[in-house]
């Protein structure tokens, strides 16, 4: 079943954009995703084919306006009506895997990409939209949160990544950041790799690695920790959580 | 002074992508901001030209060598020792707008594009390389980060935005989610303006706009508010942080 992308934007150009690439570009051209742009302007109603308004109460920038995003939204929601409606947004729900995972298991998304100051806020309130954060900076519009989102739910695609497993054992999956990776040369520049890695007893790796993820996520990132409740480890690779 | 971001990628073809449209894309028309790309495969020393190898210990996926790497980043360095090398990972630094600013401030940046499983850890440890993350999510790889990256900072270089105040007066930049919009119509499906922001009081409207960014971060993004030390208020709009 094909995995149904709609984007609302003033910049349907910007898509497939590097969507268009690689490993999301091949699984366009194989219909394992789908790519339409609804440009956003072609629901206004006045002969300017405005979209934005000043801010009520004043300041810096423009609005864009709930009701023509609504009908450009409601029009998306009767074609689409399974796909939830997703609006890209640094007021929104904080992205994550596990995020990634639902919205990759459904039938596909529908996502709204703001423009200027932001969006009317009656519009979140009259429509099922969910507005989603990639992360907490401001982007000059939600096109680029979009193509992250859209990239990150595309590679969990049955059929897109060469092994099945790749996706199941890496940073988030288990709370923890993943385990350091290392590859040939042996020796580089006088640093070897470690030497449990050389050893061949898998158990023996699988324990490192696992150390080494609770290791570096109470280093680098105590907030992962405390989230998940302790220093819960990964599964080990044996046993991967394939969902 | 024109900011030179140099991307290190195997996919150049996936710049400048959504930032050569709109405000990105007329900033690098007029030299705001510079793009240079850089094949990492061009630093590959074999006759297959490989970038990548197997992970040692095991597992799926391969890694990105580590000597290749250094190579590619050398030459960049060389030519460019003062913009940071980044590396986009979801291993790294995580990204905020204090970050964004900081970069922006800078002459550029320089950003590796990791794919596959990973980079040969010990790049890390042999190069002054900052990992930075765009979230807790896993992409394909480290383009559409990098995207994401560039389009932050790149809004903020003086000459970008329209107003000079749009950038200083939104979420995050006072550790909290930025107060709701609104715009014409007054009223849309029976939902009106909050009747403060049709006062004209310039006062209440900014103390409105205070207590609903507190309010708004405290239910929906309570880590911020803990992360910051409590509910601090946004400076008011007529004292703004301008750095």
């Amino acid at each position: 079943m094909t995995f149904a992308a709609t984007v609302l934007t003033l910049y349907p150009e910007m898509f497939p954009g590097p969507l268009g690439v690689s490993l999301a570009g091949r699984a366009l051209c194989e219909g394992i995703w789908s790519l339409e742009t609804v440009q956003i302007r072609d629901f206004a109603t006045d002969k300017h084919r405005s979209v934005d308004d000043t801010p009520a109460g004043g300041g810096a920038g423009m609005v864009m306006r709930a009701d023509v995003l609504a009908s450009a939204v409601d029009d998306v929601l009767a074609r689409r009506p399974d796909a939830p409606m997703l609006a890209m947004s640094p007021r929104g729900r904080p992205l994550d895997q596990a995020l990634v995972r639902e919205l990759a298991a459904g039938p596909g998304i529908s996502i709204l990409c703001g423009r200027f100051e932001g969006i009317d806020e009656r519009l979140f309130e009259a429509r099922p939209i969910i507005p989603v954060s990639i992360g907490d900076y401001i982007l000059s519009g939600g096109e680029t949160a979009a193509i992250v989102l859209l990239d990150a739910c595309i590679r969990l695609l049955p059929g897109v990544m060469g092994a099945p497993s790749s996706g199941t054992d890496e940073s988030f999956e288990a709370g923890l950041l993943e385990y350091p990776h290392y590859t040939r040369p042996q020796i580089w520049e006088g640093r070897t790799i470690p030497e449990v890695l050389r050893s061949g007893d898998h158990a023996k790796i699988a324990a490192w690695r696992s150390e080494r993820a609770v290791d570096d996520t109470r280093l680098r990132r105590p907030d992962l920790i405390e989230r998940h409740g302790g220093a819960r480890r990964p599964p080990p690779s044996g046993a991967r959580r394939d969902t």
